[in-house]
């Protein structure tokens, strides 16, 4: 039987995290109540701790973070029917509202009232038990792991920029930028056909876990440029946030190119507008994903991506601050994975 | 039978244009000789004519400009079996090498080899004469005038702009700026089925002749704004070449948007790279059209489009200069064509 | 203050269908409660009256018929604030689960749990309330009668058969069948761009209806056939239901041709496959429609369509079953609607 | 030097080929002369050796077969750049007129003036040497054996089928027929992502052939069907040519699903088009392919897919009868190849 009370992890301010003893949630009538095993840690959730904003929002009362979670139902509500105690499931942390244009022209990541995991005010997951619409709770196969559970969030983003930016077999990728989404990104490119894929940083860590991931080909931007090597890509994929990178990339894009800006940047990011000209080239944002997760499933548990493979630190519950801050301590991290029942 | 010699208005240097006598072009094996009736004249005939060069096309010879033509065919290759001597024809000024790889991809206007009316070093239309590829000339109807024809020239950048932004039944849209292509594109949105279309400019005779060509809304951008209108577009054909207008109306624009560059600005432009993701707008500037001919003869011989009420100025083949440099001394010129037979 | 009880025209049996008094229906939280002013009658009700079923969808209990309907909000439940009673609305008769894979797609027409009014056991609106999800009641302006807000469906029908078919400004267009979807398929076609639309039917009242309305050709297949008059378009949009009609205008389509079958036939269809195969016509089924009434509304009001032209009779809610067999008593009829209130 | 004449393989009559010599061909101004290393054997080559003809298309004086080619650059015409001799090119044996509207669309297989290999009267490449467009031969890399370079022809076909039927990373694919084209649409639908393939047939060593290239199931039709597996494909790529598999195949689509008609089949074939409607089911016929060789490229020399295996025969130019009929002698034959070389 379900304790009636859990452990989370909460923002109670700006730096200050501390675990706290919550009730657990109960389903409603078409959601379950799922037993959380591991949630990557996001560069938001460090954001929201070290500054408890993005953006327009704020977090203005205690907050649980994390979003990339995986786990293990528990209880289903009155109506749902979808899946049985038990099973093992990966969320999709935003829940949409489902009716309004955006949701029913397919665009739902787009809903002005989505509900997603650790956005102020609605809580994540680094805590014992999350509960969640039976709809967006995704049966995973045993090849995915409990890490790679959480991960298909991270690789739902990755599989979105390769959609938006029409990755297809034969393309040629540039990716900028290889933290963890430049990773998932290099990933579902190859996943998607492309069989040329460059990826750029200033991390040669990174750079060579690129290169095992499938990149065929990395520039060090502390030394080279996408202009310099001659690499005339269709697709940019824009995962480092960085407006150079952005600039630099869309230039080097051939004719006809697409480049997906990925990486959250400034408010303000100044494009080189003749060469989109010259070139056509189709330049769009990407917000979160829409109907990735089968997707990802798929690819994860055929062995076309690894997401094991970018987990370098695990951490308990009671090491969530640790978990947010561990790549400004150490170079070769590239994900930490909260797990809350250890 | 065709004279030998022709008259030709000749861009000798910067600011110095004068009437030579020149050959008569002969046609290829699958070209026809066309006696030219009416060519508009374009800003990048007048930015030719007052620079000597747009961005990396330098007139080095004297040049021939003009390429919004349209004339009666007067004489076939050999193998050219499309039109017959007689024939009132339309003509797409560029002709692209048909065979690399954007031409394949039916991307023909992205083809690093095609010759452009107009564009160093060849020449153009403001002659008596010129030579086309049969499949470069088409055939118009009685309904559309001598100065309509070779409008369809400018009324493809229209329609081209309509496709790229996906305007469809029920759209509404944005034009910033009510210029010849502004006009014409304001033209299109309607014909492709836009319901609601507003226009900005800061030349109240123009936004007047915006409504009277379909515009729905208009807004001085002297006294007012897009975003002070509440006004939401789903796309943006930003045809005034001003960069704040141009980061304005993607600011203007609602979720899944699309930006459509037409307008030619400097080398960069500092777009709102944040509203970009957060709504995934799609941006995408374009370079002249393809396969754009056929719509553009429908719509204006079936009365979507009234091209003539674009015409205020006429002038004969000796009066280039004027016609080019009209618009500087009349707020209320829009269009002048030269006819190079008067 | 609403009445408890009102009248509703209930299918009893197999061409049995009576008065009924029954509870006026209780919206839900976010359901509104619409007084019907007008529903259309379609050739599926008249099929239930006849046969008591329509492939698998077997009327097994008394059923209320009727599903083009408009009418004004005369409640709202506790949750909806979309409209304030008074409000006319147009109703969108099928409300899908919203959260299957079809529906986050944006295909919610295919929900496999789509709850659609009139068809089993589902009731519809020959009736004088009714209750609907306030986001599938949209809100109509004065430009559209009582009688064009239910006509909004079958002009639903049209606006999906012209998007699959990809029609646009220029396209050339063979409609089959000159009956309500017919005509409404032409009008769509002409808002979408369509510069030809020839229309076939053997019932020359229907075919004058249809070049008033738009159409620039019409052929009575009586006497003629597409592929004798020489014209090649490039979208059939084939609503007829009659096989034939559908295999000689596949066979009429030119190169790359798109072939949308709206008309319900049999089970099985021989279809020229070479053709097909050789032309490489891509061929789609339509069910329903998604996200068109935004659309419907924008050309009904514009004035780009006309349904009132379509209403040929009115019935009031005694006289349903006349409604229901006017077409096969008149040549003349088109569309009879049925006025609860009167 | 190249010699002057060369031998070739040339149907003189139904059932009759024997080797002629003829003059070497010359390569005209941007054509390439190529010595031709290996040819690969198609069904259509053996419909014209055993029948004269092919529908519309009738060989009426003595033709060469064989158009799916590879082979060695050995002369360049006066305008040929692309490529030097010795360079190992892959032939695209279809030259579209490039000017027409299909064409500029970039739709260049529906072009109406294709001259393409081995259709009469267009000689094919059982022959010495061939001369090509330069741009219709395509360098390729060590890692694509001869073979292989010529069998990018069917493997553009597979590719082709895929990108009409939109497959995609997680896509669930049901291909009917395990013959050369099955084998390489099998193949290339798995290189597009798809991570479901199961492919039908009667001949139980093909069926294990499409295990061994991909295929994640296998249906022996002579004792199951689609249907009864339970399998529900999103794509279907009829590759038999047989019309009950495309009829079943057809009726196995899920929702929104794709049928690609790729096997030639007779003119007319019932289709199940109640289903295509209930579940808006997009059917396409296809037509040879465009812009397919930089995909099959990327694709052979990747090692994503797998060309030589597919070839169980190899003959000299004096053999091309026995190749052509090896597959009915020998139920193990997949596809044979003609080495003119040797």
């Amino acid at each position: 039987m379900t304790a009636k009370t859990m452990r989370a992890s909460v923002l109670r301010d700006v730096r200050d995290i501390g675990l706290e003893e919550r009730p657990v949630p109960r389903p409603g009538p078409r959601e379950v109540l799922v037993q959380v095993t591991s949630v990557g840690t996001c560069g938001s959730d460090t954001h929201y701790y070290e500054h408890g904003r993005i953006g327009p929002f704020v977090v203005e009362q205690p907050l649980v973070l994390g979003h990339e979670a995986g786990g293990v139902v528990v209880e289903c509500g009155p109506e749902a029917t979808r899946h049985a105690p038990g099973q093992r499931v990966a969320i999709e942390p935003g829940v949409p509202c489902s009716v309004c244009a955006q949701c029913r022209a397919g665009r739902y990541n787009l809903c002005p009232d989505m509900r997603f995991y650790a956005t102020p005010p609605v809580d994540g997951a680094f805590c014992e038990y999350v509960v969640v619409h039976e709809e967006f709770a995704y049966a995973v196969p045993e090849a995915i792991s409990d890490d790679a559970a959480g991960l298909l969030e991270p690789l739902s983003v990755g599989i979105w920029a390769s959609r938006k930016g029409r990755v297809a077999p034969g393309s040629r990728v540039l990716v900028t930028g290889a933290g963890p989404i430049g990773l998932v990104a290099t990933q579902a490119a190859r996943a998607f056909g492309a069989t040329e894929v460059v990826v750029t940083d200033v991390n040669p860590h990174r750079l060579a876990l690129a290169e095992e991931l499938g990149a065929t080909g990395t520039i060090d931007v502390r030394s080279g440029s996408p202009a310099e090597s001659g690499y005339e890509p269709e697709v940019l994929l824009e995962c480092s946030g960085v407006p150079r990178a952005a600039a630099d990339g869309v230039r080097a894009l051939g004719r006809a190119g697409r480049a997906v800006l990925v990486g959250m940047g400034g408010d303000e990011l100044p494009l080189p507008v003749s060469h989109l000209q010259n070139f056509e080239i189709e330049l769009t944002g990407t917000f979160r994903y829409a109907n990735t997760w089968p997707t990802a499933i798929a690819l994860a548990s055929s062995g076309a991506v690894d997401l094991d493979r970018l987990v370098t630190h695990r951490f308990g519950l009671a090491e969530v601050e640790q978990a947010l801050t561990v790549s400004a301590r150490d170079e070769t991290a590239v994900k930490a994975v909260v797990r809350p029942q250890e």
